[in-house]
C-alpha cells in the first residue's frame, strides 16, 4: 500500500506518518511507501522497512500535484493548509493553498480516470475544521445545523467539503472530511494564534513557565489531543464510507471543556504550583475572537462511524506529559 | 446608475430587464445604462430613455469578466448558470461556468479595488437554487439547515454562497445569494427539464394540449411564479443588506403546493375541459429524482427582510393567462 501525506511537516502530519511508520500497516494491509509531502520537507525516521519519500513543493501547483497522483496512492491524507490567521491576513494566498489546492487534488484524481480510462478512485481524507461553523450558533451544534463561515479559512474548508462530496458521489474519488476540533496540547513553542493559549495554559506552567490566559474562566470550547486526531485520521482511512451515504463531511468527538475546567484537570494532574503560573491579562480582541467560536457539539453520525475522543481533559494532560518525557528521552 | 445583468436572455433575465427599462429606475435611482450580458445576445425593446448596451460572450472566461466590471457597474445580477442536468451531464463545463464563473467575477470586482486604491463596492445579487440542500431534509427546511447538495450544479450554487458571503465580509462587495424556488409558470415550449412538468400540466392544457405528469398527485413541491421571482431579485437590488449581516444567502419564500392542489387551481380558473388534458403517465425515473426535492420551507429571514411570494397558486395562474394575453397582443 502506497500512501500520500500532504502537509507531512505539520504537527499533525508528522504524527501520523511516526505512527503510521511505527505500525507498518494501515487496517489490515502493510504500508510500502509514505509519501511525505509539505511546503518544507518532513524528517521522518524509517521503520518496519517503509520507503519514505519526502518532497518539499507547493501544494497549490498543479503540475505538482498531477505527479504526486500519477503515481496513484491508495490512500491521500491531505492536510496541507493555510492557518486561519494567515488566511485572514493574505486573502489571494488562503485562496490559492486551501481552496485551489484541494481543487486541483480532487481534479488531479479524476483525470487519472479520465485520461487513462483507468479505475483509480482512491481514498481521500481531508482535514476539515470547525471553523466552517460561525456565530451565532445553537450552544450544541447538531450534525444537520449549516455552514456559515466567519472567517476566508473556515469558506475555504466548507468549499473543500462541498467539493469532496460532489467528486465523491460521482465517483471520482472516495472521500471523507473530518472537521478537528482544537488540538490541546500542541507540543512546541508558543505562536501567536488566537487559539494558542489553550495550549499554552497547560503546556507552558507544566514545563516551570509562565502562561497567559487572555480569556474568563468560563469560556468553552471543543477540543482534542494530538493522539486522538492522529486516531480520527487513521479511522478515517481504514472505516467503509459507503454508510455515509452523501454526506462525506462529519464533525469530530471532542471534550467541551471550560477554561475554569481545565485549571482544575492541570491541578489535580501536577498540583496548584504549576496552576499558579497561569497569569490572567484579560484580552479584549481575543476575547471577542473566541466568542464567536463554536463551544460544544453533537457529534451523533461520527461516533456511529466509530470516532472517539478524550475520554477527559486529565487524559488529554498525562498524555502530553508522557509524550514530552518521550521527547527528552530521544534527544 | 449603470446595471449589469449577466444571463440576461434567459427567461428571469429577459423578464428583469424589460421590467427595469419599463420602470426606468431601480429604488429611487433612474437607470442610465443596462449591459445585457449572455451567451447569445438577449433581444431589448428601448424605453424610458435607458441606454441599452447587448453582449453576448462566456461568463467564465476571466478577461470578458474583467471587461464586464471594468465599466463599474452600480449593480450587477448574476442569472448565469448551466442548468442542474446539463451540469450534472458536463461536470467540467457545469464548474467551469457555475463556479469559476462566479468566482471570476468576485475576483474581478475585488480586483478594480485592489488594483486601483478604488473605493468600488458594487451591490451583486447572485440568483442561488434551493438544489443546494438535499435528502434527507425536515418537512420544512428552515433558515439554518444545511446545505448538503446531491448535484454538481447544487453544489456550484453553495459554493457561490461561500464565496459571496466571504468577499462581501471582507468588504470587497455588497452581496446577496438568493435561493429561487421552482419558478412556474415557465411560458414557451415544454423542455427536458425532470421539473418541467410543473409547468407543463399548468401551460398546454391552458394551450389545449396535452401534458403529461408523470409523478403523483401527492408529490409536493416549492414554487414561485416569474413575476415573483423578478421581484425577488428587485427587492434584494435595492433593500438595505446589512440587517442580513455575515449571512447572505436567504431561501425565497414560495407556495409549497401538492399536484393535486395545482390541478384544483387549474380547474378553478379554467374548468374541467382545461384538466382533462393532463394525462397521468407514471415515470419512476422522474418520480425518483422528484423524491429528492424540497418540499417545504420555512423563510423567515426572507419574510422579515421583507421579500414576499405570491398569495395562491390560482394568481399564479392567472398571471400566466395574463402573460399569454399579452404576447399574443405584442404579435
Amino acid at each position: 500500500m502506497r500512501i500520500l501525506i500532504i502537509g507531512a511537516a505539520g504537527m499533525v502530519g508528522r504524527r501520523l506518518a511516526d505512527r503510521l511508520l511505527t505500525d507498518g500497516k494501515l487496517g489490515s494491509e502493510a504500508i510500502k511507501t509514505i509519501h511525505a509531502f509539505d511546503v518544507v520537507e518532513a524528517s521522518l525516521t524509517p521503520a518496519n522497512g517503509i520507503q519514505i519519500e519526502t518532497e518539499a513543493g507547493d501544494v497549490a501547483d498543479e503540475k505538482t500535484v498531477e505527479r504526486l497522483i500519477a503515481q496513484k496512492p491508495d490512500i491521500i491524507f491531505h492536510l496541507a493548509a493555510i492557518v486561519s490567521g494567515e488566511a485572514e491576513l493574505a486573502f489571494e494566498k488562503g485562496y490559492r493553498i486551501n481552496m485551489n489546492g484541494s481543487r486541483h487534488l480532487l481534479e488531479a484524481i479524476r483525470l487519472v480516470g479520465e485520461n487513462r480510462n483507468d479505475a483509480y478512485r482512491p481514498r481521500l481524507v481531508f482535514t476539515s475544521s470547525i471553523a466552517v461553523f460561525g456565530a451565532p450558533f445553537p450552544e450544541k451544534i447538531d450534525d444537520e445545523f449549516f455552514r456559515a463561515p466567519l472567517t476566508s479559512y473556515g469558506t475555504q474548508k466548507a468549499i473543500g467539503e462541498l467539493l469532496l462530496a460532489d467528486y465523491t458521489r460521482k465517483g471520482f474519488v472516495d472521500g471523507i472530511g473530518i472537521r478537528l476540533p482544537t488540538i490541546v496540547v500542541r507540543p512546541g513553542k508558543p505562536n501567536k494564534a488566537a487559539s494558542g493559549f489553550f495550549s499554552g495554559i497547560i503546556r507552558e506552567p507544566l514545563a516551570g513557565q509562565d502562561a497567559v490566559l487572555p480569556v474568563s474562566d468560563d469560556v468553552r470550547h471543543w477540543v482534542a489531543s494530538p493522539n486522538a486526531a492522529v486516531g480520527f485520521l487513521l479511522h478515517a482511512g481504514t472505516m467503509d464510507l459507503a454508510q455515509l451515504g452523501a454526506r462525506r463531511s462529519l464533525t469530530m468527538p471532542g471534550l467541551s471543556v471550560t477554561i475554569a475546567e481545565m485549571i482544575e484537570a492541570l491541578r489535580s494532574v501536577a498540583g496548584d504550583q504549576v496552576v499558579a503560573h497561569i497569569k490572567r491579562e484579560h484580552d479584549p480582541q481575543i476575547a471577542a475572537i473566541v466568542d464567536g467560536w463554536p463551544r460544544d457539539f453533537r457529534t451523533e453520525r461520527a461516533e456511529q462511524a466509530g470516532f472517539t475522543a478524550d475520554s477527559d481533559f486529565e487524559a488529554i494532560i498525562r498524555a502530553h506529559i508522557a509524550d514530552e518525557e518521550k521527547r527528552k528521552t530521544l534527544r
